[in-house]
């Protein structure tokens, strides 16, 4: 939530030159993103978003989501696009970093999201997915699984700080989701980040998915546990059934979940929230001085942890198993 | 540079029920303006600005420059307007703040200016001066010579901390000015903080005038002296004189400087230097922990407040005196 990086107005009209999008008409910083700095520009041919990547992103996995997110515009799905330059790059360089330029998406995301917007994100995630699955290019997912344990060694030593047993219980339940992580689901490019601050509706329908940085190849049913996380909990931490039951079934209408993904939505929720909690854990653990961005919460995440714990089976996310009716 | 209050987009579009400027389509926080949260609004009639009043800012004082604004650009100066509610009001509350929506200025403020955006500025001043005749409200100016010594009386005790010999270095110019401060040159409206990232451009023409909240009544030619300050001293706080030809000749086909005016100049320019030397200073030496906002440099101005006592007359500006061939 910050621009770090000013671009003077003359150096921003030389770099629009190398593209066809219009003359540069103005341009504001903006606040969103808080790894990137983001400008929302005006030129004679419309809106866009310029996005200079600042240190934290790796150059390297540019072209995978700026190609994902033109693959997929291509197929219907709404996100935005990266324009490419004269020379056909999605990507070149400005004020000394990687600069991009996408399409600007009109919508806003739910600050209170309900029941419309969830069936709203579990539809557009089916789809997503579905328009996902002749993506050529394959990113590995660093947080899945395999990721967490270097995550919990940053963590664990002062966890205790943040909660009374929190270490013991982060050791328990990473120890028994890297022992019965399923490895024979459907998978396919997860946007894996799916919050309500990426979805844009107007009105009650979805108008755009945003912000794809997380963007890899994982298990497809992995996406929908961590949009169960997002979407599904009240302010209060209780799980909402109503919401759950909206965002699966509608899933389900685009994106049928199998039975064994089914049976293993608990465990990958309980994986979602462990790989939250751990990032939030390390991010609050480790506030730089002088940070421009408030940490969030881990201890939300610990609550809903505890949620899916509870779940003895997909049923208690509000829908019949799969040969049951609906 | 921040968004401190952010809006959920469903009391968003309730509020903006209250406005006749179409469907709300998007919003974004920008990152301008260090004490009021702004929003770029996109609706289905167009663009427009959306602040939200922080704390800092009198209430009192947004029927002044909201209502200036609406004189201006009513005389063809080229300045935001505030948006009417149904009710007619130029601004009523969000979020439990005073909020106002303005139409958006296409445009780029030059962080590179040059001659040509000086002589811009100098005639945009003019007619801002010339248009600001007979507007009826009247603000006096907190940040002229009587405001200075409570600013003065904040920092002087840490003066030295930033500069070995700043505390008497102010002290004797601080008594110099309150002794010599002019009291019978022309007032009106002035805007008072006409910095370049105030001023936008569209290739070389001026496209707009923002931000007022310091606009007030008080000496037009010390409008003028602040311009001198803001636009004709080179990154290494050398004085470009052709650049304040630009901007005095230009403002002087406009509105031409009275003799008075012209001898008064290096004074106005002193003060002017002074107080923004002092507000600076007080920023510096109080910046609260964690704060959004890097506090500008004081020395900046103590080096340009060294230039002004130097200056013998406003042919040292680079015009010619009154009477004499510019």
């Amino acid at each position: 939530m910050a621009v770090y990086t000013d671009v003077a107005a003359e150096d921003l009209a030389q770099f629009l030159k190398g593209y066809d999008i219009g003359e540069l008409l103005s341009y504001k910083g903006i606040a969103e993103g808080v790894e990137n700095s983001n400008f929302l520009l005006h030129t004679s041919a419309g809106s866009f978003i310029l996005t200079l990547y600042e240190k934290r992103v790796a150059v390297d996995d540019l072209p995978y989501f700026l190609s994902l997110m033109a693959h997929l515009a291509a197929r219907g799905v709404h996100c935005p696009q990266p324009e490419k330059n004269r020379k056909g790059e999605v990507y070149s360089t400005l004020v000394g970093r990687p600069a991009a330029i996408i399409n600007f998406l009109e919508g806003m995301w739910p600050r209170r999201p309900n029941v419309t917007h969830c069936a709203g994100v579990g539809e557009a995630l089916a789809r997503m997915h579905l328009a996902g699955r002749d993506f050529p290019l394959v990113r590995e997912n660093p947080l899945s699984v395999a990721g967490w344990r270097p995550l919990f060694d940053r963590a664990a030593p002062r966890a205790d700080e943040v909660q009374q047993g929190l270490r013991d219980f982060l050791a328990r339940e990473l120890a028994y989701l890297e022992a019965n992580w399923p490895g024979s689901l459907p998978v396919g490019v997860i946007h894996a980040d799916l919050f309500p601050d990426n979805v844009f509706f107007l009105g009650d329908k979805v108008s755009g998915l945003i912000d794809f940085p997380f963007a890899c190849n994982d298990i497809l049913a992995y996406d929908v546990a961590i949009c169960l996380n997002a979407w599904c909990f009240e302010p209060d931490h209780s799980f909402n059934v109503t919401k759950a039951r909206a965002l699966l079934n509608a899933y389900g209408r685009a994106r049928k979940l199998s039975e064994a993904e089914e049976a293993a939505l608990p465990l990958l929720a309980r994986g979602a929230a462990l790989r939250f909690l751990l990032t939030r854990l390390v991010d609050f653990l480790n506030v730089p001085p002088g940070a421009l961005v408030k940490p969030k919460d881990p201890l939300e995440y610990v609550r809903k942890l505890r949620f899916h714990q509870s779940v003895k089976s997909v049923g208690d996310y509000g829908i019949a198993h799969s040969g049951q009716m609906a």
